[in-house]
């Protein structure tokens, strides 16, 4: 009768039945081994279970494989939304559902460039998200370099006129990324102030910190008031090459041909999981990732680990056998990549509710292991850090800051403020791969990714049972992000 | 008037009394601070030299920058072979001269492959080199995966008929790169073994060590007696993905589209330059390296080090004081990557003047720093090479085996009775960018170069006054190596 009662019970309750069955196992044999050994607490069990387990690889491997790359407002999008609801269903949640959003859609086309003189040859490059393509056959125009947007803001029009600029500013590597945020700006806005200045096109130096003859991709946004100019990314060995060109000859002329389009606007969707809380079930800790991706690569650092880390941080507590207090929210956000659009989207939807989160936070940085916890609470030294250094500690997790965004999608929610934390990865090797077709599965280390999913689990567990109080927090430093929303706010 | 006659004198001249100059002063410093000290040998300042000269890496930043790519049969190639002939008439030799060549000439054209069904996604593959094109539109098929080239000679027709075949064979890592060997059949023969079972199409697995998108194309050859069917190679991580897909989901179909076409052949040259020695002017030293590239990459590693390293060492000589006891002659061949076309004309053109080959050798094996000595003498233990191990071992070279063949190339030498020595380099990273695009000036270390430069240097000296008979030498092992001529006979 047990067996028959087993296999009929709600997924959920397996679990349970099964995590209290070997709870008592593990209860009786610790007893029978050392009486003076005192029962595990729930964080070292979930930092125990999450060590030891494959889920989070699991999902990790079947979306990057049978689904692959996810750019916005494509058909592979949609399939992305459906693979998210059947996942997180599931895992045992109360609900799931979806939550539509409209976004930009947009399609790459071919991306050729080539030296025309002094010495022909072939560049890679890949168009920038986005952008305008050029006319069949590219444009052919003499290039002038700036070491930046600062130094191509400064230079004279005269010098721009009729000339493909390059902006040739190199990314520092950094455990944290802190130097994405210095050179990201010649991506997001380079195009329209070269245009601004006459020039027919922009190439930058990828956004990056590899050498390897990949270009990263990634957001640009154009000056409604200014010319749309085509605008790609050239790998960081081709921008070597343009420059030593540059250098020897003094002038390059280079053609570049973009077969991007702008379509029409579609439907993407947030897709979100609900697990609520035993005694104050309107409360919720929000945990995020962002569902969509760049075309190139899978998307596995970019966010295919933050989707895995999350669920499988989830998963872990709703296969604990009591509920927390309050309730753990998933929110897989659509369109990040586009400009935080489902991210926006959610809070708009969620105006009314944004006091019932206790705190919010994601994991969009890629599957290092995490080494530092940043807050964003009213008290920098609020009991609850306390608790979660302390709780955190076997996993060598230190203290951080109080200025936490915790994460792009995040910070729009930190803007209208709430509460958040950052468990920061390390990045050291993010922007190697980051907007590039490396983005792949192989590059994700499974040991790293458990240590995450012990880390979000503890977390997850410390926080929706936590009794402090977090508001109101500080807004100062997160008004600087958002106007930067489409670097990866990290520090 | 000694100033005019200095800036009048032919280029050589002016070195050879700028070293006299500087000897002068270089023994006077020794006498004046310790009058014990002995002065250096010739081999210990030649290295000394090597070590502080940037002259291999200025001359690979030229070719890399204003060359680029070198495929042959190419305008790119008439361009490389220009150069060369620049190159070494810059360096001091007594002549330099060019030996036509007719090479293959081929186009590779678009290359394109996506997943049709289950898992819709576009994957990375490069045309192997002198493949036949698709249809446009490309060719859909599914897939039917074997571990090697030896386990697609075992399956039956009936599985394969209709399918495009996927070698999935990976090759591992070695300092020597020895596996290269045994996945490089894949690439080289697979196609017609695949196209006499019935396969419409052949992707491998990338012949290389690395896990990044890049495929790596190379030569592959047609049975002319069985049909010709495209062939491409699928990045590591592509070919990691098709497989799961294959585990999971048993049947996959994928579309594949190659712009490649023969084109007629062309006129290439080997470039030659010829230093006389003093005692045997007859005889000479004959180093060399490859001046064509694949057309992805700049052939930083392949092998635009290898005409840098013997160039840099060949001038190294002629900077001498005096002249050695025979030549040197450097050859820097046409098309060795289709097949050693270069070689085997240099080989058939000097026929009658191979016994005056003392021995031969040839750099190309990119640029990591020399560790081995391999031989081919007719004596194992020589004179020769005692001393040669002598004289290199400041730079840690150690003793390897009497089974050389000198580079690819230099097999086809070695198999017609030519002693031939290898100073073999640390390959450990060399598969990673082999015949990709990342083969760029970046993945050069200049202090690897200079080393090499060092042992050349040194190799040359010390070889071109050897009075050690180092004929016959043994055929054995050469052969098997003619008949794989297409890998790089490196052990």
């Amino acid at each position: 009768m047990i067996t028959v009662s087993v296999i009929n019970a709600p997924l959920k309750e397996v679990y349970v039945l099964r995590h209290i069955i070997l709870s008592f196992a593990f209860v009786a044999s610790i007893v029978n081994a050392n009486d003076t050994v005192e029962k595990k607490t729930i964080n070292e069990q979930l930092i125990e279970t999450a060590l030891t387990s494959r889920h989070a690889l699991d999902i990790l491997t079947d979306l990057t494989t049978n689904i692959g790359p996810r750019l916005p407002g494509t058909e592979a999008d949609l399939r992305t939304v459906a693979w998210a609801e059947n996942l997180l269903t599931s895992q045992g949640f109360d609900r799931v559902y979806k939550q539509p959003v409209r976004v930009p859609a947009w399609k790459r086309g071919i991306a050729n460039a080539s030296i025309v003189s002094p010495a022909p040859q072939a560049l890679i490059i890949s168009a920038l998200g986005h952008s305008v393509g050029t006319p069949e056959g590219g444009i052919t125009a003499p290039v002038v370099r700036v070491s930046s947007l600062a130094a191509l803001s400064e230079i004279s029009a005269r010098a721009v006129k009729g000339h493909i600029v390059f902006i040739d500013h190199k990314m520092e590597r950094h455990r944290a990324g802190k130097y994405y945020r210095e050179v990201v700006g010649g991506r997001s806005n380079g195009a329209s102030i070269a245009a601004t200045k006459g020039a027919v096109g922009l190439l930058i130096r990828s956004i990056g910190t590899d050498s390897d003859r990949f270009a990263h991709t990634g957001m640009m946004l154009y000056d409604v008031k200014k010319p749309r100019i085509p605008s790609a990314a050239l790998s960081a060995p081709d921008a070597d090459q343009l420059t030593r060109l540059l250098t020897q000859h003094g002038k390059v002329t280079l053609n570049f041909e973009l077969g991007s389009e702008h379509l029409e606007s579609a439907i993407s969707y947030n897709v979100i999981a609900e697990y609520d809380g035993a005694k104050f079930p309107e409360q919720y800790v929000l945990v995020g990732a962002h569902h969509d991706s760049w075309d190139e690569g899978t998307g596995a650092l970019d966010d295919g680990a933050g989707i895995a880390i999350v669920t499988a941080a989830a998963k872990q507590i709703i296969d604990l056998p009591d509920r927390p207090k309050r309730g753990v929210r998933v929110v897989l956000y659509a369109a990040e990549e586009l400009g935080l659009v489902g991210a926006k989207a959610y809070a708009r939807e969620n105006a009314d509710d944004l006091h019932n989160i206790y705190l919010a936070s994601e994991s969009d940085f890629g599957a290092g292991e995490i080494w530092k916890l940043d807050t964003r609470f009213s008290d920098a030294l609020s009991a609850l850090s306390k608790k979660l250094l302390k709780e955190l500690a076997p996993l060598n997790i230190e203290a951080g800051h109080n200025k936490a965004t915790g994460g792009p999608d995040t910070s729009v929610l930190v803007n209208k403020g709430v509460p958040a934390l950052t468990l920061l990865q390390d990045g050291t090797d993010y922007f190697d791969f980051h907007h590039t077709p490396n983005d792949t599965l192989d590059k994700v280390s499974p040991e790293a990714l458990k240590q995450n999913v012990a880390a979000w689990s503890v977390m997850l567990w410390t926080t929706t049972n936590s009794d402090a109080e977090l508001r109101p927090i500080s807004l100062k430093k997160t008004q600087r992000v958002e106007a930067k929303e489409l670097s990866t706010p990290q520090q």
